[in-house]
């Protein structure tokens, strides 16, 4: 009863931020988000009657984040037990990223997409995507859309994603800049519950479902400054209600600003480039790939920029043979 | 026919940030500033036959900044006209500024209240100040508060700002921390006829109007931690504002991330400290007199800080002996 498998994070062009509902983890914002390569998470679950507890190996060691993963293991048994299919209470779960975590480069969407994947298949489940995307949910609202390859939509209030194109319809490149590693002290988790109290969430909720619609229109259309003026401007709305929440949810960091300032600034000199920030300092840069040298050159060449991950439009999570452990 | 006033620039606890009517100049929220001292304008104004044009030797050359100081005395003769006193056709203006302008530091507010005070007495008028008060409005919003000392608030939709209380009611510390000197590239003016744009607009209208009467309290009460709690919040509505308007107007620089974040430090390690930021990248930093050794002490040490003015409660608008010409 063990199985491995691995999932992409994905980095939101129209950003979720917001709970509908805490406990179902529903979305008050419709999203669109692009799953990235070749940043991933390989996790491995095994579950025997071997096991007198639950074994957790991954990067996060803290009691919360174990308990959130024991919690997602529970939830999934109560799936296979309802089914009829006979669960061991016990797991094993083994897990790495090839990225850092904590960051705001969505390792929670990667981490619970191929936990999901991997323990429902681990305990004999066969699942519909859909049915994964429900679950992964629970974990983390971003995973349910990391079960889906390329760009894929969530609908405000659905606790399942959907595919709006795969990964090879529209090929974008973003360059996800590293400047902070360090673990934010508000996850957004719980920066989405306190974003109630922001005095705009509700205006900003209405003009982000308005921009889901032009942005789902812009992709299809393969229409790419149009895809990167509304990434932006969803990007500034978020982080306009972070900002205005009790406490402020301060994500960006100095660097964060100066690289938004070179890129509005290379963008007035003509290079086709955007960017957008998820719940973190790290910046996404996104270009056409006929522009990509240019766009990392240009990157190498600032001072803040820690480290640059080339990134493009990726897979669905999905089994593997080899196991962790 | 000679006047010279001085007037000091005021910073806004609860900002103004957006039109009610744009031609009358009036505001959409009600705003609470202090002004503040030794930051000051001195203005001579003299009308006389002997010019033939106006004579305008102020800091600022552009084409622009000039037409707005000669529509602002064609007002002022216009007032007097009216009131049936004789008016030269042209008058000579020099004007200077004991600190950077058009960085977010209110220089329009001291300019505009310095400009009205002295042009209005040089044409022998005889204003109270709320008059003065009206007039230096259509100049700059902001100049309308700089007439009175002290804490100054102006009403959603009036033209006159009024004195809440003077300068010596409730003394605090403002140290205004320069990390650009650069002139900003979309001026107040105009980005405040943008910012209709924003989707986040009315509801930041509404929530200012509540922190206005809020902070209206604190300052009576001389509750300096509610103040200047308040005067965060209303800083990070106005600029949630700024960065959802399109174009957005990013007027903070990295180093006014790092201060900020510096400020939140302190605070957490117990320093009675807040900050707020105008309309530029420059960061006013708010304390009791008897912790302004302290938070000197720490600014200085960050190397981010280009130059330190510590102000302190001001003065309104009022004529000089000497004049600069």
């Amino acid at each position: 009863m063990k199985a491995t498998a691995i999932a992409h994070p994905n980095i939101a062009l129209i950003k979720y931020w917001g709970k509908l509902n805490r406990k179902l983890n529903l979305p008050a914002n419709s999203s669109l988000a692009l799953t990235i390569q070749p940043l991933h998470t390989i996790t491995t679950v095994e579950f025997s009657n071997n096991f007198s507890d639950y074994i957790i190996e991954t990067e996060f060691k803290d009691s919360y984040a174990i308990s959130r993963i024991i919690s997602h293991l529970e939830l999934i048994k109560k799936v296979a037990l309802d089914k009829g299919l006979k669960v061991p209470k016990y797991a094993k779960v083994k897990s790495y990223n090839n990225f850092p975590m904590g960051t705001g480069l969505a390792s929670s969407a990667s981490g619970y997409a191929a936990l999901t994947e991997a323990a429902t298949s681990a305990l004999g489940l066969n699942l519909t995507p859909k049915e994964k995307s429900i679950i992964a949910s629970y974990g983390s609202g971003s995973a349910s859309r990391s079960i889906f390859g390329g760009y894929v939509i969530r609908r405000r209030g659905e606790s399942h994603s959907e595919q709006l194109v795969d990964e090879n319809y529209f090929i974008i490149n973003d360059f996800i800049v590293i400047v902070d590693r360090e673990r934010k002290k508000i996850g957004s988790s719980k920066g989405m519950v306190l974003s109630r109290n922001s005095p705009l969430y509700k205006a900003r909720l209405d003009a982000s479902e308005k921009n889901f619609l032009k942005m789902r229109r812009a992709i299809i259309e393969k229409d790419f400054d149009t895809m990167g003026s509304l990434a932006e401007e969803d990007c500034f709305l978020m982080h306009a209600i972070m900002i205005t929440t009790k406490p402020p949810l301060l994500y960006w960091s100095p660097s964060t600003l100066k690289i938004i300032k070179e890129v509005i600034k290379w963008r007035e000199e003509g290079l086709r480039v955007y960017f957008t920030i998820d719940a973190g300092p790290n910046v996404h840069i996104l270009c056409l790939p006929k522009d990509s040298n240019k766009v990392e050159k240009k990157l190498k060449e600032l001072e803040e920029v820690k480290e640059i991950i080339k990134a493009y439009p990726g897979s669905g999570s999905r089994l593997l043979e080899e196991h962790l452990f």
